[in-house]
């Protein structure tokens, strides 16, 4: 690939995709939480953002592998449903701590520059939503012969509403067809400015979607934000294949300034060039976004099959398991996941961050904000299905060929009945076969290891007993995914 | 006490209290089902409508053992809350069907009147909320002596809002200190029309509560309804004992016109008199009731620790498991069961009525409306946890001493874990005891019967596996409750 840029580069040089996928926004409680936020989340019950996302590069006459940057919690989720859709990362990059996108994407960059010094990178946030028509691919074609021509190139989507919810940037000169100057950034606006940016069709929306080369963005990122640049090299130098991954070194990456890369070089770099395009595009930053960019039927109204709305207008209600009416009520969103329900109107929508705030400040209320009741680990997962005084019952999954830790518990003693596949159970060396509608005790203390050595997923129910039943009393003697 | 009356009856006479517990409303809805309506509820987390009517009867100085009239469906109800609170019904009768209340009421005076001709009936709804202060059990003694004077009394409620929800009563002449004649009925106004009944001063809210003595009564049903009282009288002849209950025959009480007390009776009869009351009451006909009867904070909302009101104002949040937010949302009723949520204006709560009807007319949403995920059963009851698509996972509770009935499933086997208490499991004959933390398999097609032997709840998780796990895969051999 580095030899046919040489040779100038041609329209069959595949880009390289780097994904961002560390976000931790929490502005679509009680969907997304600290544990699961709204990247790996499925608003449409099919794939999530990120996986769309990674689904948006999979041409190989247009990309080759991308690189995906996370934080080193989210590292489990990113492998797995990049497998789920039989995608094969070039790299997954963790983040030890959340520093903002322009530590990360000079990071994915210098990872990329690596192997191939000339490559032209896409840049794609991980949890918007976009349609490849009209005219996506296209306006990649453009951007991308203007990078090799030694432009950052941001895509700025034409608005169709007055939103203060975006950033917005002014087209400036016509470069060459499809590429012109930015006149400026501006910052979120209220909504007469929004207003009077729409009526002028001279911005466009800052859609956070870039293409370089390589070589150029380091170029700048050393004149414009040298600290971010020392911070990346040396977080990537010191960094450690761990695994599937890539692990940034921490005190090297906490050593850049947390800072956005329209803040520390798009906005003062003389490079930058916007492809303004049309295509419907969406932070989803919001319920509003949401309801905004789904499938409104006649009156306005998104919800699944397990919505009834009833004199409601304008309205968006998504419900994980229960079934939901809404009755006389319009504008309003309705989220309910299984453990946490958020009413409210679409028109404050923004306000969830403040409330998911005041719930992260009460002790009883945080974990609402941090986790699900399904939780998915690196050999499957579990949902916490039932919680008493002195027992619990989860409901466990275990994926084809994986296997849990080798563990011990202090104070409690489980039960699991397989009611789907077959289970091999180890349990104080002696293993066995536990097929569907078997069951098998772990007595307290006992050394205990589950796997799954068949063809399909593995479930079963788990009966957890005694005096304390945190997560915390495991002790993990041999794991297979590093934990121990 | 027969002999007492008389003598003419003295303020030492006791009155025989009869509790309406047969209806099927619909308006609280996901909280009020079928299967377990609004009377058997806790709207506040402590004891049901129906257990705080029986204690509003307990005194034993002013009223009899009570008799409960209810239909067949809620008889285990009726027995294990009323057991619950330690108070042991003279008569729990079972309608065999829905004939409303001059049937019902009828039948309970007939039964009464066999006991003790001259009795003194105190009928009472079971599902209103009502505080016994100020007044109220003055008011009944004002209502005792007119009913010993010959007269069928109600007690009408002094209005405290234009309610048009409830129907009014014109208060006519003052018969005697506290009694009025009634000048008329009228049904429920429009809010013009209520307004003017409030300024008025000289209407009140009809409560639905009677006190008579029985041979009145059933002289003004012979005259007034006599197919009525030819219906319940056959009903009560031909009926038989059943375990702790008196079930009316079906055939006759089915030939008895379904129709109100108030329309065949009260509204005819030239007997009736009104006692004015001024207690608080609350038919709790709609969320808008039970909402203005709820302890309202200073911004007027009504909800329990695990809801936060955040910039709402007058609404009212009721949840039985999950957290609820409501943000930004005035006059707003949410509610949320663990398998439906109802979101609507609380000024249209009366169409709860009519959302039940559709979700019935479809079978995918009709379940919502007949059972909750926690159904009561004589020996306890269990709660549906968790459905797979070959498994379902239940939580059982048995009571102490109780024993559920010897049978055998057709298609699936079942797990028990007893998490708390000690349960006795006998399998094809052969019986043993089952501690906390233990297990026990019941393969498809064995003899098997569960019971609790010891003094505390016992407590287990049901894994069931199998193709067809439906509740009508039972075949009883045996049951301590009439069932097989």
């Amino acid at each position: 690939m580095r030899a046919a840029h040489m040779d100038g580069a041609g329209p069959n040089d595949t880009i390289v995709p780097v994904i961002l996928a560390g976000g931790q926004g929490t502005r679509l409680w009680p969907m997304s939480r600290a544990a699961r936020p709204k990247q790996f989340l499925s608003l449409d019950g099919a794939m999530s953002l990120f996986q769309q996302t990674l689904k948006r590069v999979a041409d190989p006459a247009r990309y080759g592998a991308p690189i995906v940057i996370t934080h080193h919690d989210y590292r489990f989720l990113v492998a797995e449903q990049a497998q789920e859709i039989g995608i094969n990362p070039a790299a997954i990059l963790l983040e030890p701590m959340a520093r903002n996108t322009a530590p990360a994407i000079t990071a994915a960059t210098l990872y990329a520059q690596k192997e191939n010094p000339g490559a032209v990178l896409h840049i794609l946030p991980s949890d918007h939503a976009l349609a490849t028509e009209p005219g996506y691919f296209a306006a990649l074609e453009t951007a991308r012969r203007a990078a090799e021509n030694g432009a950052l190139v941001t895509f700025g989507v034409t608005p169709t509403a007055p939103e203060t919810g975006y950033g917005y940037i002014e087209i400036g000169a016509e470069r060459t067809k499809g590429v012109n100057d930015v006149a400026r950034f501006v910052e979120k606006p209220d909504s007469e400015t929004a207003q009077h940016m729409l009526d002028a069709g001279t911005y466009v929306w800052n859609s956070g979607m870039f293409v370089f080369e390589a070589n150029t963005f380091l170029e700048e990122v050393a004149a414009l934000a040298p600290e971010v640049l020392a911070g990346a090299k040396a977080a990537i130098a010191q960094g450690a294949v761990d695994l599937d991954f890539f692990r940034l070194d921490a005190k090297a990456f906490e050593a850049a300034p947390s800072i956005s890369v329209d803040y520390a070089i798009f906005e003062k770099s003389s490079s930058v060039a916007v492809v303004p395009v049309s295509f419907d595009w969406s932070d989803l930053g919001s319920w509003d976004a949401v309801w905004k960019t789904g499938a409104q039927d006649a009156k306005g109204n998104v919800g699944a099959k397990n919505v009834l709305f009833s004199d409601s207008n304008g309205s968006l209600v998504l419900s994980e398991k229960a079934h939901v009416v809404l009755d006389g009520l319009d504008g309003v969103v309705l989220v309910a996941s299984e453990d946490a329900i958020y009413a409210g109107r679409l028109d404050r929508a923004q306000n969830v961050g403040n409330i998911v705030k005041q719930l992260k400040s009460d002790a009883k209320t945080a974990p609402l904000t941090q986790t699900h009741t399904t939780d998915y680990r690196p050999w499957g997962g579990y949902t916490s299905v039932l919680m008493g005084e002195r027992f619990q019952v989860k409901r466990l999954f275990v994926k084809p060929g994986k296997k849990l830790s080798l563990q011990r518990h202090h104070h409690r003693s489980e039960h699991w009945i397989v009611v789907s596949g077959t289970a091999e159970v180890t349990i104080d060396g002696k293993m066995r076969m536990v097929t569907e509608n078997e069951s098998v005790y772990l007595p307290v203390g006992c050394e205990h290891r589950l796997g799954n050595p068949g063809k399909i997923l593995l479930e079963l129910i788990e009966v957890q007993t005694g005096s304390y039943l945190g997560e915390d009393d495991i002790v993990r003697i041999e794991d297979a995914f590093g934990r121990t």
